[in-house]
């Protein structure tokens, strides 16, 4: 997807500590059109797969899910970091770790709204060590629903955690893949 | 807007403490073709105002933002209740609390994201004491940008925060206008 990597190109910032500021266009100031017009790809990708529910996680994933599940005419579901005192719902919660934020929490969702029924494509932001995709694919899991597909934005493809869920056997798309990024040279992509 | 009243009607349940869960089509699972299709009054009331860019505020806004947003063609910005280690802009923070959450949190933007030459609107997804809207209202004042008008899908009227913006001198357009709600005798919307 030559558009998300342009915009990455054009405008994004690699920070020491292995980090890429991608704030204008994707987790801060979201560039609608770019992603509403780069989602068409997921489309593309897992139109033929009967999904019929979009899995993210607060708070950086859900306008990409949203913009991604306008192609596909299906609800997002969420999962949060924390649930507010008034919930009463049975709840499926799994342990992550945010190695961005350094921290560990558990991510849940309400098990109303995950079931055996439900064929999921996980839709995520960034996809680096995949710790938030494989903690997306357990809750899946634990709820007995499918995982059809995953689609990221942005895969740091150098640091291995999409190949490592691609192994597992499912089936990732991202639009743009990184194949090496340093504050000195920059970013190159995978061909 | 008669589609969010029914799915409010259809399948929400008030709790004690004057709360309306909404998270079977809001707040936890998105239903994106409702709110899709609800957004359009959105562009209706704010077409001609010369919208810039949509602000909103993680988590639960970002979703009708963006949904809202490709129907303006324009970007979101979300503010944040906490930025990441490796931000280093200049950020503008103002106070909020959350009366569900019964908290006391910052909500920030960054600076390069927010200017004099913007035309806001602001979307959230829930209006009741006015809190969130109201410090929403103050960052664009801190960063010089102009609020042009607010959207929110569920206002609870008597609660005022709504009236109390609009004594402001904002434009504030509900999809849904709640005028009355007890665990005893449901949900009454304004006519």
């Amino acid at each position: 997807m030559r558009l998300i990597e342009n915009a990455i190109l054009n405008n994004c910032k690699v920070l020491p500590g292995d980090v890429l500021k991608v704030d204008h266009f994707l987790n801060h100031q979201i560039d609608v059109n770019l992603i509403y017009e780069g989602a068409k790809d997921f489309y593309s990708a897992f139109a033929d797969k009967g999904v019929t529910k979009i899995l993210t996680v607060e708070s950086s994933g859900i306008g990409i899910a949203c913009l991604s599940a306008v192609h596909f005419g299906v609800p997002v579901l969420y999962a949060k970091k924390q649930f507010g005192s008034n919930s009463d719902d049975k709840l499926y919660s799994v342990p992550c770790h945010s190695y961005t934020k350094g921290i560990d929490y558990n991510m849940s969702v309400s098990s109303k709204y995950l079931t055996p029924e439900d064929k999921i494509l996980i839709i995520d932001d960034f996809l680096a060590g995949g710790n938030a995709l494989r903690s997306l694919i357990e809750l899946c899991k634990v709820a007995g629903a499918e995982v059809v597909g995953c689609g990221v934005v942005i895969e740091k493809k150098y640091q291995g955690g999409g190949d490592a869920v691609r192994e597992m056997g499912y089936d990732v798309i991202s639009l743009a893949k990184i194949s090496a990024m340093s504050t000195e040279n920059g970013i190159e992509f995978c061909d």
